[in-house]
């Protein structure tokens, strides 16, 4: 890490989430929740989950089991991220790319910005969901198994930034939940917020995010307003 | 209508929406209208459809058109309601009644209070997400089928009110989106949000809501705040 200050001018790097941000999938996870909710007895609403995607796994059921009032066991938490990831694995046919998203990464390699994903998810449904992406082997992405805590903790995005050989200070984090915007300010880096994930503006406005666009699409539109451009051109 | 003030003190009648109000249908209804314009070869995010459910199907198709920029024929549009009807009635077995909905409408009867349904949903499709709230014979439920314009526009507001005999100014609009809230100032009624179809509070306040809460269970144990009260105490 070096503290060059790439935000400040230069080239910053890009950490992105996975779900609701490259990734189309977010209703998908909500509802495989659900589902494992459900089948152990658990009656959720689908917005107090959809509230609560992009949390570690861990926390994410400590969170539900304070809202129904039920104490939740080390053994059943770890029985319902079993089932939500065997739901997510069953409706994989429906989940597509955010628009724009493998154009957005496209570029950024083609003009030299450093790029990496980091997400909440477990390895297993992780790989399954960018392999929709078609990222080029070598792509550097950083799951909850490699860190010992997910967001809103920065860990996910300090091993990211790491990886890539920059200071989370001259990246960019690029998500749709709120809990991304959080680990972004505790990583000391600026959140980019989409709304693709499902989440209103003004939801991740106050999260303190830096800018707000649609999708992957939009930001691709716009990446000058983040002072992104090639590196010849610098 | 008696233009009688029951806002001001009295009793207010209540009008509801349906989807995403008092049942948790939100994230069904946004799925199988992914899968109607999928097979109708157009392809839009989610968190799109989300944000538009609530309107009228025929400004909705109208709406999506526009942001995936192609020209739809009322044939079309015809074709999508049908098929989006249909993969609602597939999906009727996830549905549930949101928590408290049951209760808050048979304690509003209990207490004397006159209440209705009106949404933006066709007749065949609400007939069945309202039969999972047991609601009682000869309760005023107002369809789309029934009213020049669905929402925003405060057509199905006004004619429910009128179903109840009571002056739309007497009326509290509940729902979960802003299209009901746009629609309840637009009927001179006041909106009260509530968050359980997954818009956030944000959103919702920003459209005008005069109170926002978590979802009819919440809403129930908060009355008192509205003002409502059993006749006898008032």
């Amino acid at each position: 890490m070096s503290g060059s200050g790439a935000l400040r001018t230069g080239l910053p790097g890009l950490l992105f989430d996975l779900d609701g941000t490259l990734v189309d999938s977010v209703y998908q996870h909500v509802l495989a929740w659900q589902e494992a909710l459900a089948e152990e007895g658990i009656d959720l609403s689908v917005w107090r989950i959809h509230r609560r995607i992009g949390m570690s796994g861990g926390l994410f059921v400590r969170a539900l089991a304070r809202e129904v009032g039920k104490q939740i066991s080390p053994e059943l938490a770890e029985r319902l991220q079993q089932l939500h990831g065997e739901g997510v694995a069953r409706r994989l046919s429906e989940i597509r790319p955010l628009p724009g998203a493998r154009e957005l990464l496209r570029h950024l390699s083609a003009i030299g910005v450093p790029w990496a994903i980091a997400t909440s998810g477990r390895a297993g449904t992780a790989r399954r969901i960018v392999d929709l992406l078609g990222v080029p082997e070598g792509t550097v992405v950083i799951t909850r198994d490699e860190v010992p805590y997910a967001k809103p903790n920065p860990d996910l995005f300090l091993a990211a930034a790491g990886r890539l050989g920059r200071d989370p200070r001259d990246c960019f984090v690029v998500g749709d939940s709120v809990w991304d915007m959080l680990a972004a300010r505790r990583a000391s880096s600026l959140g980019i917020g989409l709304l693709s994930g499902g989440y209103g503006r003004e939801e991740l406005t106050a999260a303190g995010t830096y800018r707000v666009y649609d999708d992957p699409a939009d930001l691709l539109a716009h990446l000058d307003e983040l002072g992104i451009r090639a590196l010849e051109g610098s």
